[in-house]
């Protein structure tokens, strides 16, 4: 009885695990199931600039790539991997041609952000104890309605980050 | 002897003057030249993000629009004109395709922030009086090293910015 009530905790605490260690190491299989966050970190909108990009293809987005203060310092400072607490976030927007500008430059040339995408934002939060499945890195990922993407869709992020685990799996690099 | 000592001063104050009203209204024809700001705004790399842009064609950049507190409360107001004291700038890379993207991505659809460009970085300053002459706005751009761009190259920024004088002279829109 003491095993089965063991069992049925562990799976309230990480939503998604599959219990196959059902009487055996329930330790190790909770920190093998990647933990997503759910939750917008407050003020992100205010955070400085690591750097912008443009995703063209099925993406189309023109982006900006921002850091928390204790990635920004890192950033600067050349520092990996990231310290506890560092967080990176990215917003897209639609990649626009802007007629507006185009007029005034005489020429087809100008492309600015239009409205939030379907992956408006997306941070990665670090907590090398709490995200130990996901590099040390907590993924999310949050849509135009601000709601969080279904957690099937986030299973391709640490897989995707791990091309760069050199950089401590962070693509984007601080743009002068 | 009175008046051409003040004439002399007036060159003085406002380089690039043509003194055509030699001893006559020296103050109307201060207002009217430009002045051009020299100096790079300090901390501008810690401001808030109002959009990004990439433009093709010659420039071939990608851009972070930037702002000041003030610039960025009025922005978020959708206060115009612009208070006293507001600062928008862009910074601007050169536009490079990602290579190390791509290859993760496995289609070429990524690009990120290079180097400064040449026209690294550009300002406008907001102070009614001193640059009563550009719609109250005082425009300056520096180059990759820094330097400000010469100040024939600055004449065409007012003209161009007439375009949205009724967004009080500022292109860029915010980014939600």
């Amino acid at each position: 009885m003491r095993r089965i009530v063991f069992v049925l905790v562990a799976i309230a605490a990480v939503p998604g695990l599959i219990a196959f260690n059902v009487g055996g190491i329930a330790h190790a299989a909770q920190e093998a199931a990647p933990v997503f966050v759910k939750k917008i970190p407050p003020g992100y909108r205010d955070w400085k600039v690591v750097s912008v990009a443009h995703e063209a293809g099925d993406l189309n987005d023109i982006r900006a790539v921002l850091g928390n203060d204790i990635a920004i310092k890192a950033y600067r400072e050349g520092k990996l991997p990231f310290p506890e607490g560092a967080i990176v976030g990215r917003i897209a927007w639609s990649y626009v041609a802007s007629e507006e500008n185009n007029k005034t430059f005489g020429r087809e040339q100008s492309f600015v952000a239009g409205s939030p995408t379907d992956a408006y934002l997306q941070f990665m939060v670090k907590d090398s104890k709490k995200y130990a499945a996901t590099g040390g890195w907590g993924y999310s990922s949050f849509g135009k309605d601000s709601q969080p993407t279904d957690e099937a869709a986030m299973k391709s992020c640490f897989p995707c980050h791990q091309a760069v685990k050199d950089r401590d799996f962070i693509f984007t690099r601080y743009a002068p």
